[in-house]
């Protein structure tokens, strides 16, 4: 295998040169640093990182842990995070869980195994307690969740999230504003201590402050973030069941997604028969027909926080924080004034 | 922290039962397994498998090395082949990269740093030179690539694809069997050597074995397969520049989903104005407005083959193949006979 030493002959420079090179320091010239990198692809030079571990007694592996694969917003969340763990000099490690294990297990059986040096969640519950909690032992970063209906100490934990409570309770007031009344929500779930919970409570508090009864014959739980068969199924049993909503809040775009198929194929035209706004701000509901009116979650900020926190914490052994984000709305296509 | 000792005290059974629990043997009553597992659960036990990690000399880890991360139809895979990998009792470790990097290097590197036992390539140059492969000292397979452009020996290496070339031949020839002949290609790139050069290669073939001559002003190379934006802006170009194509072939889902949205914005209707067919066979596309016409590629048993390959390869030291995968059409809503 190519080593250092072959690369130096190569170029006709020092093994110092090429040292500089590798390490991007900034005293080369640009002809020396492009012939150096054109050798290190032409003799596929393989840097020795083992080696370097060997001295280091611990290793530079932070994990990222995703609670469910088909989430395009994720998708995009752990994109940022990557680039920004990386850039930082780390290396991320990202494991898939699915839904129905729970993270804080999970997690502590990966920094055990895999000596990490820290762990970020990406999506969990929102009710952890200290007991639990305390099986984590390395720096940890709570993404997209945080601790409402649990009891940890502030000081305890980081968490980068959005308001859920509030984000629904303006998508709501969104639809309230335009003249509806009659306004349904499509959720995961009604009660499961989650984001879910959190965005039907916000739906509820909404209808409240404007005087609208609650009626439990608008809520559609779909039992899923993503299998869009089953939302879509959801929705086609709420038009089935009831002809007389005007709109419906989905707690996230793949979920508004569905539904408004799920109305075109009962003869409901969107925005025409019903409006619809939801939660996330997907690139891809941008180019859906209507497209989406939507409350934006600012995805580059949460990444950048969520890596920052998890490296500040490592480093400094920073305070813990909980970092609340604003939803921007994203006027789309999907909504339309009630008519009189 | 919880032993399995304290697990068995905790349910008054015998330390073996607990181990038969855990191993997930079968002569265990359901109603003491059942208190084994939710002791686990509230004891917060987490197994010790570092420990047995010390007595192994290798490790248990395949990698699955992905080369860009906002690819839906990725997403899928990417849940079916660690579903399998994971049945299979082995770890899977999972690793995004940049489109601009190159993927032997990469997995080269992991494969000495990270001890792997194997390595996936998901997504991948459809031109490795022996030389270049040599530098992966592990089983590894290709996934959704073969060598099409390279010159390996079929003894040397793994794939599991569709037949590209093949797949947008028959995505072009429905489209012409509709009465279309002048049909525009949305392709991310005409001579990448890769996916796009070979779906590019399937619609000049269909054109040429249906006596359509071949029309430069046609392409539109979107240098992109995930960013919907700069998709938007090609196929906007391409209706600016030409009014006279009646049909699009997109080489995937989602960049026909922007071009539809393309098309909508410059008063085209589809499949009206024009048709549009594509090749993934995605979830989402079932929901859009209108449906899309696809081909859909067997994700499912694609990713149960990249699983068992590779374990294949590892445990039996099994023969090299390439496994080739039929596409079949989804018909949607977003493509009509033209009339005369």
């Amino acid at each position: 295998m190519t080593n250092i030493k072959d690369l130096a002959q190569h170029c006709g420079v020092a093994i110092s040169t090429v040292s500089r090179v590798l390490n991007d320091h900034p005293d080369v010239s640009e002809e020396t640093r492009e012939k150096v990198l054109r050798a290190v692809r032409e003799l596929h030079y393989i840097p020795n990182t083992s080696a370097r571990n060997l001295v280091r007694t611990t290793s530079d592996t932070i994990a990222l842990l995703v609670k469910g694969v088909n989430n395009p917003f994720f998708a995009k969340l752990i994109k940022v995070i990557e680039r920004e763990i990386t850039k930082q000099g780390y290396t991320l490690e990202l494991h898939h869980m699915d839904t129905s294990v729970d993270e804080l297990h999970v997690g502590a059986q990966l920094a055990n195994d895999r000596k990490l040096i820290g762990i970020l969640f990406l999506g969990g519950r929102f009710n952890y307690s200290p007991e639990e909690l305390a099986l984590i032992n390395v720096p940890s970063v709570f993404c997209t969740y945080t601790n409402t209906f649990g009891n940890l100490n502030d000081s305890d934990y980081s968490s980068v999230a959005i308001d859920d409570k509030q984000a629904a309770r303006f998508a709501v007031e969104t639809l309230v504003n335009l003249g509806h009344r009659r306004i349904a929500i499509l959720t995961d779930n009604d009660d499961d201590n989650s984001i879910s919970e959190l965005r039907f409570q916000g739906y509820k508090d909404a209808l409240n402050a404007h005087g609208i009864a609650f009626d439990p014959s608008l809520v559609a739980c779909t039992g899923t973030f993503s299998d869009m068969g089953a939302i879509y199924r959801t929705t086609s049993d709420l038009i089935e069941r009831d002809n007389s909503f005007t709109a419906i809040f989905a707690i996230a775009d793949l979920m508004a997604i569905a539904a408004i198929k799920a109305l075109s194929d009962h003869g409901k035209r969107v925005p025409d028969d019903c409006s619809v706004v939801a939660i996330d701000g997907l690139e891809l509901s941008e180019y859906t027909l209507p497209t989406l009116t939507t409350l934006v979650q600012p995805v580059e900020e949460m990444g950048l926080t969520c890596a920052k926190t998890i490296i500040d914490l490592i480093e400094s052994h920073g305070e813990n924080k909980q970092y609340t984000f604003e939803t921007v709305l994203r006027p789309g296509g999907s909504i339309r004034r009630l008519d009189k």
